[in-house]
């Protein structure tokens, strides 16, 4: 490792807000810089407890990821924040407002937060939240907060990352909108219902349980459902109660360890094939894909004869 | 071509519907079958007008949809409808809702429909969507609506490869709703403002008119923008004369042409990637990727350095 990226890492891990805002940026932007920086930390992360927050937009993930890390701050925790916005603001500016809800946290030395906006992840959305959280995990955070939209399949994929997910269902937002990507409900391993101030929370919850009840889970874990009202800190203890049972039950029982190698053999197969298909890329002239591209729109040829002839001209040739 | 794919390949051109049906789920479900009907259809694709409609949750885009494919059925054009459904119901059932709303059309010969749900489209959900649409572009439809929650990534890039994306906004559905993916607000070709019988439409077509003002296209299209009660059909007219107009805009410009030059040139990457990946993986033994996922999980070794010992061991030696 250079001189210089060994030194950065250093000053990642001693804590240095400034080199570890400046390797979330690297890692997120995908910079080469970034990898060897993520190779450096990587014995130093693995400690932190990773938390996924997911549910609709309007659900109140922000305030209950703020008061959530307000919690873990009063034990003097160190807390990093990953927000993973897939929205563009089209009217008022949800991202603007999600950060100025935050303002609590800044200026606490012992909170990093980071927004990442979805757009450009070629590479994979996912893999690069991940690598954000490696960095915070690296720098001593206790604690990483991952706060996602429960909708796209990258979202979904960030969510079931962690080390344990959190779903936040609200009452009375409507059918059409109290709905989530195939597989989230599932997966989850507390609930949330909040707004709980609000009428039909008691419905919420009912319907939760009864959704567990039909399905319970296979790795022994019963899963919690909380009540909170988050604006005003209702219910935050509770939620707070109920991770730290999950982080212990996932200790006792062999459960944080398989979840991490699936994760890992999960990120793994998608490294190889990001790498793989970046040295491959290099192979393959622009004016072939364009050529192969202008006549696979005019209908001359068919798309799927056309990729495999620049398989076997450009990356297998024989094959 | 294996006689029985020719037969069924040629059913489907003189649309038959329960051939049409099948190879739909084919291509979905990515069988290897699929691939050779679509090698088959490919050269009778192309003439259909493609169009995408995308918005949030809730802001009426099944019945749009539906309003819309009847506008088209009352000139007897056949009429191809593609929901894109990445929910899952929680409380009441988003899904079979939307398909019951859609019942006007059942029992009509000219419509065909299919939802696809977003789950286990590991080689990427768009070109899934595209397959599906090319079966029933081959199958002689003159027009398929292509439509899809604009929220995630897979979502946006199905609304960007159609010939012409339609853009749902709704008016009081509160900031943090009317958020889209990056992103997806500067791409569409026409805005519509549905339930614009209620309070603040006019804002919202405001504003849509001050982003394009801000920000002109370069395609030299001025995007219309039609306000629309899609539940009582109002506006449908106006909304059809406006994609009428696209169409023909598209046809004398060379816009048409160059869009789906460049849509042929994305797609053609991800069929080389996906391709050149699932020929790699058989390649990598189970055991060696396991391994290293177990090394990596317990942080004995990074996850970048496995990648790149799998990839000279297994794919590029020597490289």
């Amino acid at each position: 490792m250079a001189d210089e990226v060994q030194s950065w890492v250093e000053r990642i891990i001693a804590a240095d807000r400034r080199a570890i805002a400046r390797a979330m940026s690297a890692v997120e932007n995908g910079e080469p810089v970034g990898r060897e920086i993520l190779q450096g930390l990587f014995p130093k992360a693995g400690r932190a407890y990773i938390i996924g927050v997911t549910g609709s937009p309007g659900a109140g993930k922000s305030t209950l990821v703020e008061k959530l890390a307000a919690e873990y701050r009063r034990e003097s925790k160190r807390v990093g924040i990953v927000a993973v916005d897939p929205t563009s603001p089209f009217s008022g500016g949800a991202i603007l407002g999600d950060r100025i809800r935050m303002q609590s946290l800044f200026g606490d030395e012992g909170v990093y937060i980071r927004s990442m906006a979805t757009r450009g992840h070629l590479g994979g959305l996912a893999l690069a939240a991940h690598d954000v959280v490696t960095v915070l995990d690296a720098a001593g955070c206790d604690v990483v907060l991952v706060e996602t939209v429960g909708v796209g399949q990258d979202e979904v994929e960030i969510a079931r990352h962690a080390d344990v997910t959190v779903l936040l269902l609200v009452p009375g937002m409507g059918d059409d909108i109290q709905t989530f990507k195939a597989g989230v409900m599932e997966i989850a391993d507390l609930y949330v219902v909040n707004k709980s101030d609000r009428p039909g929370a008691e419905r919420v919850e009912q319907e939760v349980a009864a959704m567990l009840a039909l399905s319970p889970r296979t790795n022994g874990w019963k899963p919690a459902i909380v009540k909170t009202v988050a604006t005003r800190g209702e219910g935050l203890r509770e939620l707070r109660a109920a991770l730290d049972q999950f982080h212990a039950f996932g200790e006792q029982s062999s459960l944080r360890r398989t979840r991490r190698r699936e994760q890992w053999r999960w990120r793994l197969e998608e490294i190889v094939r990001q790498r793989l298909f970046e040295r491959a890329l290099e192979r393959l002239p622009e004016d072939a894909l364009e050529a192969h591209a202008a006549a696979v729109a005019e209908h001359r040829r068919d798309p799927y004869s056309a990729a495999d002839e620049l398989i076997s001209e450009f990356f297998l040739p024989g094959s």
